[in-house]
């Protein structure tokens, strides 16, 4: 077993008031923090922590390896993910070795669609692991909007965009209300979907929730244009249909 | 317009450690707390803020008309809650109006199927009123299972376990990751529509996640017994399945 424990920290929507008071404790106190970033990029997680760690804090920056040269869809995309994500993980073992807690940051909540887990599931069985849960970045968005989602039992179903058009659809009919996340590029598809399942009307989305530069708007009259990394489509339960 | 403004905190899973900064300032300051409450008991979200608020506040305790006497089924049930809620409104109405700020407080996040919903329903359009999200139950109940629940293009859905065993079913034969709430007198149902899809073997059951008194177990390894109001069963998606 390693000597340090590894701490997987959920940072929230965005807003940094909107991280817990364990999280932001632990951040304060933590000796080695790592954080995924993009090229070119300080890092989401990163930029939600700025000023808030020890001086001596020792920064693990995990950078992907692409961006948009190789598209989801190829089978080197997968490859190399997965080689990343073990050189991640041998890069994370080097403090844990010694006896140092490693604390990797995660935006939202770490066990939603979070990177981290890739991580996690590689280190968990080797040293004593912790998460620390988030306030979900669909959470952020959908109080942002003033829009109740659920009530009484309503079924709600979290969609990636990165879904065909027959199953989203099929998910779409079978839920009373839906969150679409990893929008960016799908948005033009999942236009079209909700408007086969009826539910174009009713969709609202969010752009960078809780964040600087926040845009909400009803979907059907968001201007064209593309849609970036944080943005997401909240379609509201039976209630709010009525 | 009344003077005053609503604030919705969420307080999040259980653990006040896992309430966010800003509503852990946002109690501390607040001149007026409201709370739900069942009859004879403290009120679990009062519970989770012991200590917390001004020592000159004003509570407004808003106590359920009924916890079991009435069935959910039974249409009594739904007309007195109707009342109830538009007695509390009228309640929150008479700080708001001399221009107090009313903080009303919800377990977990306020807009996943939190009753604080109601309020919010009826007051939005006479004051100022603002959502604070809170980490979700379920997200406090899967980073204490150790549960990654989603990667990829997973689609998670949330059940309530008041549903019929056949929407039950058809809801989980379309989605890879779900969390089934609401389980308390449901857990038989729940059982038996879990097994009927293949995913009995798979799911895992929280109760009081993060609170006194956790305790989680593979639903298959649980002990026979009444579920408490705070449980609810996970199922973990596509990767855990492997
Ligand atoms: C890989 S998932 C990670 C989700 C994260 N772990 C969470 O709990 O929110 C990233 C997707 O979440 C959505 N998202 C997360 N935070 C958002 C925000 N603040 N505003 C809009 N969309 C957001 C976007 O659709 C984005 O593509
Ligand atoms: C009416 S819903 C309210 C959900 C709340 N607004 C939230 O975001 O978690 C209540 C249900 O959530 C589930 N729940 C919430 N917190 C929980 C916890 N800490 N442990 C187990 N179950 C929990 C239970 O199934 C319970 O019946």
């Amino acid at each position: 077993m390693l000597q340090g424990r590894l701490f997987v920290l959920g940072l929230g929507p965005g807003d940094p008031d909107l991280m817990t008071v364990k999280a932001a404790r632990m951040i304060a106190a933590a000796p080695v923090v790592a954080f995924f970033a993009k090229q070119g990029r300080k890092g989401h997680a990163r930029s939600m922590v700025d000023g808030q760690m020890r001086h001596d804090v020792e920064e693990l920056r995990l950078e992907y390896p692409f961006t948009t040269e190789v598209a989801v869809e190829d089978p080197r995309y997968l490859a190399g993910m997965n080689e990343f994500y073990e050189v991640c993980a041998e890069r994370l073992r080097v403090p844990l070795q010694t006896g140092r807690d490693v604390t990797l940051l995660c935006e939202g909540d770490p066990f939603l669609y979070g990177s981290a887990m890739y991580l996690f599931d590689r280190l968990r069985t080797e040293c004593h692991a912790e998460i620390v849960p988030g306030v979900p970045g669909m959470s952020g968005c959908w109080s942002r909007a003033n829009l109740p989602m659920t009530h009484g039992d309503d079924v709600l179903s979290v969609l990636p965009g990165t879904l065909d058009e027959e199953s989203l659809l099929a998910c779409l009919k079978l839920c009373d209300a839906a969150v679409l996340i990893k929008v960016g590029r799908n948005l033009p598809k999942i236009c079209r979907v909700l408007r086969a399942a009826g539910l174009f009307e009713r969709a609202v989305y969010v752009e960078r929730g809780t964040m600087e530069g926040e845009h909400i708007v009803k979907l059907a009259e968001r201007k064209d244009g593309p849609a970036p990394y944080f943005s997401m489509v909240l379609v509201p339960g039976r209630r709010y249909a009525r």
